[in-house]
C-alpha cells in the first residue's frame, strides 16, 4: 500500500559505524570489510554473493509479474488464493519449507454506492473506472472491486457539502477562522497531506457526518504530467481506492486486535472494533467530483488550498447538498500469507524475515507485485545457492503477505499470531512494497543504519553504473537541504528514515519490537495508477520500470541483505547512529515545546491586542481565534539524563568491539556468538514498554509509530512528541519519564552485552 | 498603471527620527510635534488639517469617476483630451492657476492583428473581450482600443510555439536543461513575474521572432476567486494589455529621449529608438491560450511553471504552430497634462508637486481614476483653503498626467521639458495611482520615511477607526516576516518600500533627482480588471472600494502631506533612515557577491564531478549546464568607508538639528530658512550622476532604479548589483567606485547643510 513518495532524499544515517568486529571507520566501507563478519570470512561472503547475484535472471519478472497480474487479486476474489499458490509452488520448487497461513479477517466489500448533488444543480457521480482499449486487463469489471474506501460506515445521509482541503486538524483551524462548522455537514477533502484514513476520522471528530474524499489532479492527475493512457498520470475518471481503517490505533483484523485471526479467534463485534469508521466514506474520480466543487458557494478557499480543477474553490456551506450512500457486506474473508523457510545451520532459533505482499487492490501490477516478483527473484537465487550445498548460519523466512491494502491484514495476524516466537527468534524484518525506476530509498531501525549503507555501497545502478549509494549520495548533493548536503559531501552513511507505516514492517517493528527495513528503489517512475484499475501489467511496463532493471536492483539488495544478514558472525547492528538520532529526537521534542510557547504567546498577543480584529477585511466573515492555554516549561531533564546514559553505554560498547579482531577467542565459542546475537536482537524489543502509547496500546514501541493524525507519516519519540502536539502537559510529563526509563533500561541492556563481548576478548 | 500588488506589507521604515526642529525621539510621534514646524505653529497647523478634512465629501468621488470612466479615454482618443479639460475646468474653479501642457508622442495603435494556431490542429484567437450586459460601459466597442502590446514590433512571424513561464532570464536557464532552444521559435510566456516589457525583451535576447503573453487563471483568473461579472476576477475572455516598451532603459516618448517631446522637438526616427520592441508582441486572454498550451509537446513544464488551465503544461517545441501577425499604426498622439498651480506666499521656487495620471488603458476607472479622483478631491480642499485666505508658504502643483499607460509619456515629457526649473525648485513629488480598500502603502525617498509614517499616524481608517498606520502596523505584526514583525512590535517607524518604477514617480525621481513618495490604500480589493474593458465604474463599485472610504482617505493623505510639505517652516526631510537604509543596501550587495561566488562554487562542482549527469533520468533530456567563471573578491571598500563618512555626516547633522528649539535665532531669518530648504531639498539631487547608470544614462539616480530584468521591481545600488548580478566584475569594481564618489559627495553636501544649521544655533 506504500504510496511511492520518494522525497528523492531519504537514505540512511549520518553517523559512521566499524564493523561489528575490528573496524575503526567514520565511513561505513565500500569495500574490504563486511558488517559482522570475521575479515577471513570476507572473501568467501563476497565470491556467496556473486553466485547469488549470477543467479538472479531479469526475465523472469516480467514473466511473474504478468502471471500475477492477470486478474483482480484483491483479498477474498479466487485470484487472490490462485496467486497465493502459485507462489507457494514457486519456493517449494526452489526447496524452500514453504506453506500458506492462513487467517480470517473482517474484509468488508461494496453492496451499494450512491453519490448524488441534489442541489443546486443535480448530478450522480459515475465511481466507475472505465476499461481502456490500451489497457487489455481494464476490462475484467466482474472481478474488479468497484471503487470504495474500506472500513467505511455504512450510511445514507444528505447534507450541505463543505470542502475541508486535505482534512487535516490544521484544516479545521481555518475553517473555524471563517466560521465554518462541519457538524451535521458532509465534507469533501482532496486526497494528500496525510494518510486517507485520517480524513474521515477527524471530519468524525468535527462532527461531519460524512466524507467524500477524491484525487485532485493538482497532486495526482494532470498537473503532474499526460494523463492515462497517454501518459502515465492519473485520468478524470481514475480511483484512488484504500482502507479508512483507524490504524494509528492498530493494524490487521479490526476484530481481532492483538491476537492473531485464527479460525477460532474470539472476535469483537463490529460495534466493539474501534478503528472502523464511524461515518460513510466514499472515494471518488476528479471527473466526479468537478461537479460538486463547482457548486459549493461561501467563502474562497485560501490559496494554499485550491486544487488544479479549473474552478474557484469555495468552502461552503451552503447552496450544494449532496445525498450520500454506503452500504457494505460485511463479511470475513480468507486470507493467505505464503511463509517459506530455510532453516539456519547453525543458529535456527535467529529469524531473518523478507517479506512483500501480493494481494492488490485491483490488478496490482505496481503495487505490490512490482516488489513481490524482486523477493521472488530472491528465493529463486537462495533456492540456487542451497542447491550448490550452501546453508545459512541463521533462518530465513521468505513470506508474502496477503491483506496488506485493506490494513496489513496478513502480516499483522501473522505476527500476533507467532508473537511468542517472535520475541525469542526475530532478528531482522526487511520489507519491500511497490518497486520502481531510481534511486534506493530505505527506512527503518537505525542500528541498522550502517549495514544497509554498506549493502548499497556494494549494489550497481543499472542507469549510471556507479553504486546505488553513490548515486543516492548524488541525488543529496543536487536536491537535498543545507544538512543533507553537508552530510553526503562529508561522504558519511546516508540517512536511514524514521519508519511511520503505509506497509508490513509495521507489526514487526512497532508491535513485536523487530528491527526492521523498508526498502525499495523509485523517484524517475512517476504516475498515477496507484490503487485504481489501471494499476496494471501495461501501465507499468510502460511507465514505472520497462526493462525491469530496478526490479532486478531490487532482488540484488534484498538478497545481498538477506545473505549478509543470514551469515554474519555476529549480528550487523551498530548502536551508535541509534544514540545519535534518539539524541536528535530528544532535542526536537525540546525544541517543540519551546517553540509552541513561543508560538502560544505570540498568537495570545495578537488575540489579545486585537491585532487579528483590526486587520480583518470587514466585509468577509472572520473569527478570531481563542486564545490556549500557555505552553508550560516541561520537566525533560529525566529524558536528557536517559539519552547521556545511552550515549555512554553506546559508547562503551562500540570502543568494546572495536578492540576485538580475527584472534579473538570468541570466534572459537559458538555458544558466546549465539549469546551476543540474542543479546543484540533484543535490544529493538528493549524500546518497547508493555503498557504501549498512551490510547493505543498496541502500538508498543517508544521510538517509532505512525503519527495519530498522519497516519502514514512517522512520529518519534511518539508518546512525548503526540502529547506536546495535543497540548496534554501532564502525559507529556509522563511520557518523558516512559521514555526516559525505557532508554535507561535499553543502555543497562547494552552493557550486559558488552559484559559478553568483553568475557571473550 | 501600478499593477495592484499589495505584499501586505509594505509601509516605511526603522530608524526613528525627530522632527526636523527639537524633537528627540526615537519614533515619529503621533501627536504632539510636526516634522517640520516649529512647536509653536502645531496647533496651528491641525487646526489647518481639520478644516481641510471638513472641506472633503466623499460624495464627490463616485460623481467624478463616473464621469471620467463613462468612455475610453486612452492616448489619443476624444475622451481622453475631454476628461483633461474636464479636470482642468475643476481646478480653475477652485482657484488654481491651472493650464493643459501638450505634448508629441509615439503612440502605436493596432492595425492588424492575427493569431493561429495552424498546426497540429487548427485555431483562431478571438482577441476579444466581449460587453457585457452586467457592465453598461463595457459595449463601447467603437471606442474601445483593441487587446494589443504597445510598442510591439510590426511583424508577420509563423513557427513552432515554447512555452517559457515568466519569461525572465532564470527560466530560460531551465529551457537550457532540457535542451530546448528559442531561437527562430514563437514563445508564450504567462503574466507575472517580472514587468510584461520584460518578456519579450529577454525572448528576443534569446533568437525568438515572436511573443505571447497570456493570464494564467493561476495567477490571474479563477484560482483567485469567482470571475467577472460574477465575481471581481479576470474572465476567459479578460486581457491585459500594456506597454512593452523597453522602459528600463528610458521612460516617456521612444522618439526624444532625454528632451521633452515639444511640437518642434528633434525626433529619433523609428529605427532608432531604442525602447522599441524587436518583435511582435500580442496579449491574449486564457480562452484564447487554452488551445495553444494544450497543443504544446515536449518536456512537461516543472512543477512551478504549471498555471491553473485543466492541462498538462508542455514546455516544447514540437507539433504546436502558430501563425501571428501584428501590425500598427506608428502615429504620434497629442498628450495632455492638466498642470495645476497654487504660488507659493514665501518661497515660490520651491515646488510641492502631487501627480496621478488620467489616462486608461480603456475606460480606467480602477486605474487611474480611483487615485485621480482623490487627488480632485485634495484640489477641491486646497481651493476651499484658499477661500479662507490661507496661503501656501511654498508653490503647490497639482499634476493630472496623460499618457502614463504607454510609458508615463505625460510625466516624463514635463520633467524633460521643466528639467532645468525642476533642478533648482523641486522639493518633493507625491504620487498616486489606482486606489482601493486596505491598508496605507508607501514608497519612496527614505528621507521621508519618518514624514510619511507621522502623516499616517493622523489619518483614520475608516473601516476600524484606527489611525492608517496602526492599521499598517498590525499587518505587519500578523504577517510580516520575523524582521517586520519585529519592527512592528517595536513601535518603531514602519519602513518605506524602495520606488523601481510602474507609475509616475520614475521620472521625478530616477531622472531628475527629486524626493519622491508613491501612496496608495489596498490590499483587500482583489480582482483581475486591470487594463480590460472591465475595468469601469460598475467593476469599480461593486468591488474595489464601493463606498469610497479609502478614495476619502487617500485624499486626507495625500493632502495632509501637500499641506506639511507646502506650510513646513523647514522641509522635514531626515536622513537617519536613508543613511541606515543604504547601509543595508551595501551589506546585501557584498552578500550578494559572496552568495554568488558559494553558488558558483558549488555549481561547478556539482557539474565537474558529473553530479548533474549521474543523477538525471536518462529517458529525459537533460543538458548538463556550463561551469561558469569564479566570482573574484570584489573591492568594496569605497562603498564600505563612503557608507562610513555618509553615517558620520548624517549623525552630525541630525544632532545639530535636534539642539535647535522655537528660540534659535534661524527662526528670525526668512532667507536662512529658505537656504537651508534649498540645501536640503538638493541632497536627493546630489545621489545622481551625470553619466547614469550603466547603459542607460538616462536613469541617474545612484541608489534607485527599476531592474534591467524586473521592469517594475527596484534594484537598490542598481550600477554594482545588477553588474554584480551580470557577472560583471569590471563593472562591479567600477561602480562600486562611481556609487561611493556620489555618498561621498552627499555627505559633503550634507556638511554644507549643517553649517546653516549650526550659524543660526
Amino acid at each position: 500500500m506504500t504510496f511511492r513518495i520518494f522525497t528523492v532524499l531519504s537514505l540512511f544515517c549520518y553517523v559512521s559505524a566499524g564493523s561489528l568486529l575490528a573496524q575503526d571507520s567514520s565511513k561505513t566501507k565500500h569495500s574490504g570489510s563486511i558488517l559482522g563478519f570475521r575479515e577471513s570470512r570476507t572473501a568467501e561472503e563476497r565470491q556467496l554473493e556473486s553466485k547469488f547475484d549470477s543467479f538472479l535472471s531479469k526475465g523472469d519478472l516480467p514473466v511473474w509479474l504478468k502471471r500475477l497480474s492477470a486478474r483482480p487479486h484483491h483479498v477474498g476474489s479466487p485470484y487472490d488464493k490462485d496467486n497465493a499458490e502459485f507462489i507457494l509452488s514457486l519456493y517449494k520448487s526452489w526447496g524452500f519449507d514453504a506453506k500458506i497461513e492462513e487467517f480470517d479477517c473482517l474484509f468488508p466489500t461494496p453492496k451499494e454506492r450512491l453519490l448524488q448533488l441534489v442541489s443546486p444543480d443535480t448530478f450522480t457521480a459515475s465511481l466507475q473506472e472505465p476499461p481502456l482499449a490500451e489497457d487489455s486487463t481494464s476490462n475484467q469489471t466482474s472481478e474488479q472491486l468497484p471503487t470504495y474506501n474500506a472500513y467505511s460506515a455504512d450510511g445514507d445521509v444528505t447534507a450541505e457539502l463543505v470542502y475541508v482541503n486535505y482534512g487535516t486538524p490544521k484544516d479545521y483551524e481555518e475553517l473555524d477562522k471563517h466560521g465554518i462548522d462541519v457538524k451535521g455537514k458532509i465534507v469533501i477533502s482532496r486526497y494528500g497531506g496525510a494518510w486517507r484514513g485520517i480524513k474521515p476520522k477527524v471530519a468524525y471528530e468535527h462532527g461531519a457526518i460524512g466524507c467524500i474524499i477524491y484525487s485532485d489532479p493538482k497532486d495526482d492527475g494532470y498537473n503532474e504530467g499526460d494523463v492515462y493512457p497517454k501518459g502515465a498520470y492519473r485520468n478524470e475518471h481514475g480511483v484512488q481506492r484504500g482502507s479508512v481503517a483507524d490504524m494509528p490505533l492498530y493494524s490487521g483484523d479490526p476484530l481481532t486486535p492483538g491476537i492473531g485471526a485464527t479460525k477460532d479467534a474470539k472476535r469483537l463485534s463490529l460495534s466493539e472494533a474501534k478503528t472502523l469508521m464511524k461515518i460513510p466514506v466514499l472515494p471518488i474520480s476528479y471527473g466526479d467530483a468537478l461537479p460538486l466543487l463547482r457548486s459549493i458557494t461561501g467563502p474562497v478557499a485560501p490559496s494554499n488550498w485550491r486544487g488544479a480543477l479549473p474552478i474557484t474553490y469555495h468552502l461552503g456551506p451552503g447552496a450544494s447538498k449532496v445525498h450520500l450512500r454506503a452500504m457494505f457486506n460485511w463479511d470475513i474473508k480468507p486470507v493467505y500469507d505464503v511463509i517459506a523457510r530455510i532453516k539456519g545451520s547453525e543458529r535456527p532459533d535467529e529469524w531473518i524475515i523478507r517479506g512483500n505482499h501480493h494481494d492488490g487492490w485491483v490488478n496490482g501490477a505496481d503495487d505490490p507485485l512490482s516488489g513481490q516478483v524482486a523477493t521472488l527473484e530472491e528465493g529463486k537465487g537462495l533456492g540456487q545457492l542451497l542447491k550448490t550445498g550452501w546453508k545459512p548460519k541463521r533462518t530465513i523466512i521468505y513470506c508474502a503477505w496477503d491483506g496488506e491494502e485493506p490494513g496489513l491484514l496478513g502480516s499483522s495476524e501473522w505476527v500476533e499470531t507467532h508473537a511468542e516466537e517472535l520475541k525469542t527468534n526475530g532478528a531482522v524484518y526487511i520489507n519491500s512494497d511497490g518497486n520502481g525506476r531510481g534511486y534506493f530509498n530505505a527506512g527503518g531501525s537505525h542500528t541498522l543504519e550502517p549495514f544497509v549503507n554498506q549493502v548499497v555501497h556494494d549494489v550497481t545502478d543499472p542507469e549510471k553504473h556507479i553504486s546505488a549509494w553513490e548515486r543516492e549520495k548524488d541525488v543529496a548533493l543536487l536536491y537535498g537541504s543545507e544538512e543533507e548536503r553537508d552530510r553526503a559531501k562529508s561522504g558519511r552513511d546516508l540517512p536511514l528514515d524514521a519508519l511511520g507505516s503505509g506497509s508490513d514492517f509495521t507489526p514487526f517493528l512497532q508491535h513485536a519490537g523487530i528491527a526492521a527495513l523498508n526498502i525499495g528503489y523509485g523517484g524517475e517512475s512517476g504516475g498515477g495508477s496507484y490503487h485504481s484499475i489501471y494499476d496494471s501489467y501495461s501501465h507499468f511496463t510502460r511507465f514505472i520500470d520497462p526493462t525491469f532493471d530496478y526490479g532486478l536492483a531490487l532482488s540484488q539488495t534484498g538478497g545481498r541483505m538477506v545473505l549478509r544478514l543470514a551469515d554474519a558472525d555476529v549480528l550487523p547492528f551498530v548502536f551508535t547512529p541509534f544514540s545519535d538520532v534518539v539524541a536528535g529526537y530528544a532535542k526536537e521534542v525540546t525544541k517543540l515545546a519551546d517553540d509552541m510557547r513561543e508560538q502560544t504567546e505570540r498568537e495570545n498577543k495578537l488575540i489579545n491586542d486585537s491585532v487579528y480584529a483590526l486587520v480583518a477585511d470587514p466585509t468577509q466573515t472572520f473569527v478570531v481565534p481563542k486564545t490556549k492555554d500557555p505552553v508550560p516549561f516541561l520537566n525533560f531533564a529525566p529524558l536528557q539524563n536517559a539519552v547521556s546514559t545511552l550515549q555512554e553505554s553506546v559508547k562503551d560498547f562500540e570502543k568494546a568491539r572495536k578492540s576485538m579482531n580475527d584472534n579473538s577467542e570468541i570466534y572459537s565459542s559458538p555458544d558466546q556468538l549465539t549469546k551476543i546475537d540474542d543479546a543484540v536482537m533484543r535490544m529493538e524489543r528493549a524500546l518497547t514498554t508493555s503498557q504501549g502509547l498512551p490510547g493505543r496500546p498496541w502500538y508498543v514501541h517508544e521510538i517509532y509509530a505512525p503519527g495519530m493524525y498522519t497516519g502514514y507519516g512517522v512520529k518519534t519519540l511518539p508518546g512525548i512528541r503526540e502529547s506536546i502536539e495535543q497540548r496534554n502537559w501532564g502525559l507529556a510529563n509522563d511520557q518523558i519519564v516512559v521514555v526516559a526509563k525505557t532508554l535507561e533500561g535499553y543502555a543497562g541492556e547494552l552493557k550486559q552485552a558488552q559484559a559478553l563481548l568483553k568475557s571473550n576478548n
